[in-house]
């Protein structure tokens, strides 16, 4: 089987890899000039808020793209999804964690992936308000504030109990049907968990914060760079499930981290559900 | 009722704060020196961390403390409590979220605590990995980086589900007796909530990052400052029950925000205990 991202030279990855970080500054400079400017929160049809920071954010990020990249698609959270059949694909959550920003908490961040063939190319996750970013490419590997990052495995003999993970709050696992069950046999299994609600999570699984972090659930754009940082530092990132939630698209279910600790986490909720 | 607080004039509560505040620089400059030259984690018999920056940081707290107020008592984490019976009594978490300091995950703090007569008088939260501080004293206010907060309380009418709880991980229930009921019971209510695992969820239930937070039989250390912090801030504090943990002393259940919030996990708890 071969993977369609080594059609890609390292050159051309690489500077895909230097496009995203400067589509990350444009973002965090956008995002920086409305804080400064102020604000407006707004309830979307399903509830959950968005800001004009998001909106604006995500508007100059596309056409920055459309300009450089005018033969690829973008999914966004807040605009859409344009040209899903490409062979490229940047995918942006211009600000995860939107209640956290508007709170003024600074663990949100804004999540840059570029997708070739389905397959994760390049990810950005870009906490602006912590100063603190990672970034990767396949084959290039992951880096946090420009410094190579690398994931251990969980000491095996090691009691699993002791393992700090990174769980969404319970509210993410009754949108839609669970029911919080897997909630419930994870924090059984792992009650040393942190539940940060943003894709800070994310980024602690791949600097060592975290042992590992999960989603359930969730759209394309909360993970669009998380696969190719967490593979490219060393750790394992299995996808639990893929539904189709009515009026809202494809989901995702996914963990990430310590290799032992994601197979532990994929066979509790394998049991679940 | 009188509250014995009053018994101490305006003037020396503001120069027990300045103190407060000068210690707290005092922590964060040692803390910062040692995490410069490199520090040690060791497990402590309860099996939770300590480093040499918890051990070290509190030593110099001690001694400045016995130098300028040498007839006041001083209960802290890593050592000890002297002198408990005196009317003032210092009390200090040196590194709260050592777990995260040695991890590098910014969200710990320290906690630095004045009660007079059992009562809190002044309190100061630290994150000096995020640049954030919150102080206090009684009558005089409550500030986060030298701005005054203001606590409002969760509008009538709006659904609690949607409140930001902070929330301890689940391992904090199971450590005395409530096999996590109390947990259950309140995630269940509260399913939007974070656990971060450390004093951020105090200093976010001051500044209006969180509804509400709580603690599950806990030191009176970890607790140090918050009352006061809250209280000074508009919202309400309360100790849903005390109890004495063999060989641990006397640890407290708390919870702190926005009033109705408050009182309505009070309920849940005392429903389940």
């Amino acid at each position: 089987m071969t993977d369609p991202r080594d059609e890609i030279d390292v050159e051309t990855r690489s500077q895909l890899l230097e496009a995203a970080l400067e589509l990350a500054d444009l973002c965090a400079e956008t995002t920086a000039s409305i804080v400064g400017s102020g604000f407006e929160v707004s309830l979307k049809a399903d509830e959950s808020l968005v800001t004009t920071a998001d909106v604006e954010t995500e508007r100059v990020f596309r056409a920055r793209v459309a300009e450089r990249f005018p033969h690829m698609g973008i999914l966004g959270e807040e605009l859409g999804d344009s040209d899903p059949d490409s062979d490229y694909r940047w995918i942006i959550d211009p600000i995860d964690g939107t209640a956290e920003f508007a709170r003024h908490v600074p663990l949100y961040g804004c999540i840059i992936g570029l997708h070739y063939r389905q397959r994760p190319l390049v990810g950005v996750i870009d906490h602006r308000a912590m100063h603190l970013r990672c970034h990767g490419a396949y084959g290039l590997g992951a880096f946090a504030n420009g410094e190579r990052v690398r994931i251990d495995d969980w000491p095996s003999g090691r009691a699993a109990d002791s393992a700090r993970v990174g769980m969404p709050s319970r509210a993410s696992f009754l949108k839609p049907t669970e029911a919080g069950r897997v909630f419930s046999a994870i924090v059984d299994a792992y009650p040393n968990f942190r539940a940060y609600h943003t894709c800070y999570a994310h980024t602690l699984a791949v600097i060592g914060g975290l042992d590992a972090a999960m989603e359930w659930d969730t759209p394309l754009w909360d993970l669009g760079a998380t696969q190719v940082l967490i593979e490219e530092a060393g750790g394992r990132y299995h996808c639990m499930r893929e539904i189709d939630i009515p009026g809202k698209g494809r989901h995702y279910a996914a963990v990430f981290g310590k290799p032992a600790v994601v197979s532990d986490i994929a066979r509790i909720a394998g049991e679940v559900i």
